[in-house]
């Protein structure tokens, strides 16, 4: 427990709440979910489920047509085979990292993470008794595991690296050329390339590249909660080697019974026409945001030396204006009730010089937070 | 993972389907979880909840108002006094021991389990590196761990002992007093006490007690599964000493984000008298199909003891019929369509000699059941 952090922003959040709660107008930029809410047609769907009474449990790697339908989106959208055996559908992508990790990292392994990333995988690393090797990136490296490095730092103790793409904080995505070597790398070792692909769907002017198109030996980790809007569902899934199947499904058993009833009906209609249609507007949405906040940080002297390709995160250098990232983001929240996340929730590589901004909010509130900026640092 | 079993009831649950699919007819008497569909109420709460757009996680501890409700639930039926702050919303109650494990078992510390048990149990402490410590349990001692035995198995390395009141497979209850007992061995060598009350309501004859009534020390984990009827919607609690509470939330927000938000909405009607009227009619249901079936199975030659006071299951000697209970069950399935769970999944003492029969459906097919049984015992 001790080597478990928690998420720092949280503490910013309460102090947010208390803040509205005396009346201040707060803009967030901190909250790492989309703001827009379900979409209608699976909102309607689980709807319809609740009545039709599938409040039972389903099998435990998921209902039969919903892997089916997961497998099926592989096909339609990246033109890769997945065998829906092969998808094990789990309590949000928490729930599937916690599986893979589970069934891959013996005590004492070692699995290779970027720094900055995700805060939770290497508290799920931790909780397996494995040993997370942070390895630092940076704008130079496009802010990735690089193969050559990866290289480098794989030993005959480790048993896999984890990479995202699109990456939180840092928006980063990995091609194909990157994801195919990664993956060299790992089988290479002996270990395992995992892939967290959960922001798929929000990039912009790239084409996503899924790591199954390069392998059939990763594992995929996605979820329905950010680019099909769905989080409070919680619904994800794992893509394994067919060979780990039988293990991810009875660890699930054990674990968590079943992914929940209604979200799986309701997620079956995420991948129809008409709901991809209004997501792929709230895309082009998340995309505006990204395109009026990126210049309106830079010019106020924040430093972002590449346009990140993914997710709805900016991360920034705030070394201009502080050596005390998490300081600078208390008081731009106190005097200015602008509310972003400190570095400090993502790793230990310069946390006192980044901020993370979420364009997870309208344009007419990230407009208000940049006035608010500007009036902040002028 | 090697540690780690699967439920060998899949296999017999697969292999029922099997036959359903080409035309059998098979008296389901293997399944744990209840036949009843989610309470209206609940259902449409959970309806409106998705109307309303709450589709958005909640924080990690869950909805404010339902740990409210839930501490107000222990006033109401057990007059007992719980701090809402006492409360995490988990999701389901297997969400809830993964959670109280982790915070109290380090690598290597020793857990005291019953055997015969819930099969997940012991694999959860596998999971956080602990030692599971089986305990045999039989009808002479109420099928539940006594405070002389604990005392006696209490070693400086043991974190807890986990007991289950109703217990699955037994049925088995303990009293104020056992509970208090336990509360004292556990407390005086350093440990902590955990029960399982995910089977409270369905008891028959008695009123359930909370070892919340007992100590505010103790960690209580329970469920909206079982006697509120929301199997599919994964939502659960742990009621834990105050002093755990941070380090609960801090591991909740790592592993699960939130429980899963239309259920906590749906959940917020769970304790309104229309839903308990309701729950209270399944309550004596439940009942009815317990005093039918015991006098049957005994009658038919099984050794059944006690009559179990709690949950939906009779767990019964079959060694009057065969040394093997898992071969047995599977000719049993095979010859005459009923299908039941062997003793193998709830432990190793004596599972060869026993077999968990369960009154999840209704009293039609119990009556078929049995004058299957019979037909094959004859």
């Amino acid at each position: 427990m001790e080597r478990i952090q928690p998420f720092h922003v949280m503490a910013l959040l309460a102090r947010a709440r208390e803040l509205e709660a005396a009346g201040r107008s707060v803009v967030h930029m901190e909250i790492g979910e989309p703001d827009f809410p379900s979409p209608e047609p699976i909102v309607e769907a689980g709807r319809a489920a609740l009545a039709a009474g599938h409040t039972h449990y389903t099998p435990a790697a998921g209902l039969p047509e919903l892997r089916a339908a997961i497998a099926g989106f592989y096909a339609s959208r990246y033109g890769a085979t997945v065998d829906p055996q092969r998808v094990v559908v789990t309590p949000g992508a928490s729930g599937a990292l916690q599986l893979v990790l589970s069934v891959l990292v013996n005590p004492g392994a070692r699995v290779l993470l970027t720094d900055p990333g995700y805060p939770c995988n290497r508290n799920f690393v931790h909780l397996v008794d494995g040993l997370p090797v942070s390895v630092p990136v940076s704008a130079d490296d496009g802010y990735q595991l690089s193969a050559a490095r990866a290289r480098e730092l794989w030993t005959p103790e480790t048993a896999a690296m984890l990479v995202a793409s699109p990456a939180n904080p840092t928006g980063a995505v990995l091609n194909e050329a990157q994801l195919r070597a990664l993956a060299e790398v790992a089988h290479g070792g002996g270990g395992r390339l995992i892939v967290d692909e959960i922001y798929h769907g929000l990039s912009y002017g790239i084409d996503d590249v899924t790591a199954l198109a390069v392998s059939d030996q990763v594992f995929v980790i996605n979820s329905f909660s950010k680019y099909f809007g769905m989080t409070g569902w919680r619904l994800g899934w794992v893509v394994a080697p067919q060979a780990y199947v039988a293990d991810l499904e009875k660890l699930a058993q054990n674990l968590f019974l079943s992914a929940p009833t209604p979200a799986q009906y309701a997620a079956l209609t995420a991948f129809e026409p008409a709901t991809i249609a209004l997501l792929e507007e709230r895309r082009q949405a998340f995309r505006e945001r990204r395109d009026y906040l990126l210049p309106a940080l830079r010019e106020l002297g924040f430093g972002i030396p590449q346009a990140p390709a993914g997710a709805f995160y900016l991360y920034a250098d705030c070394s201009r204006f502080t050596d005390d990232s998490f300081a600078f983001a208390r008081d731009l929240l106190e005097q200015s009730g602008v509310a972003i996340t400190p570095g400090i929730d993502f790793g230990t590589h310069l946390p006192e010089r980044h901020v993370r901004f979420a364009y997870t909010t309208g344009m007419d509130q990230l407009r208000d937070g940049i006035a608010r900026l500007r009036a902040y640092l002028g």
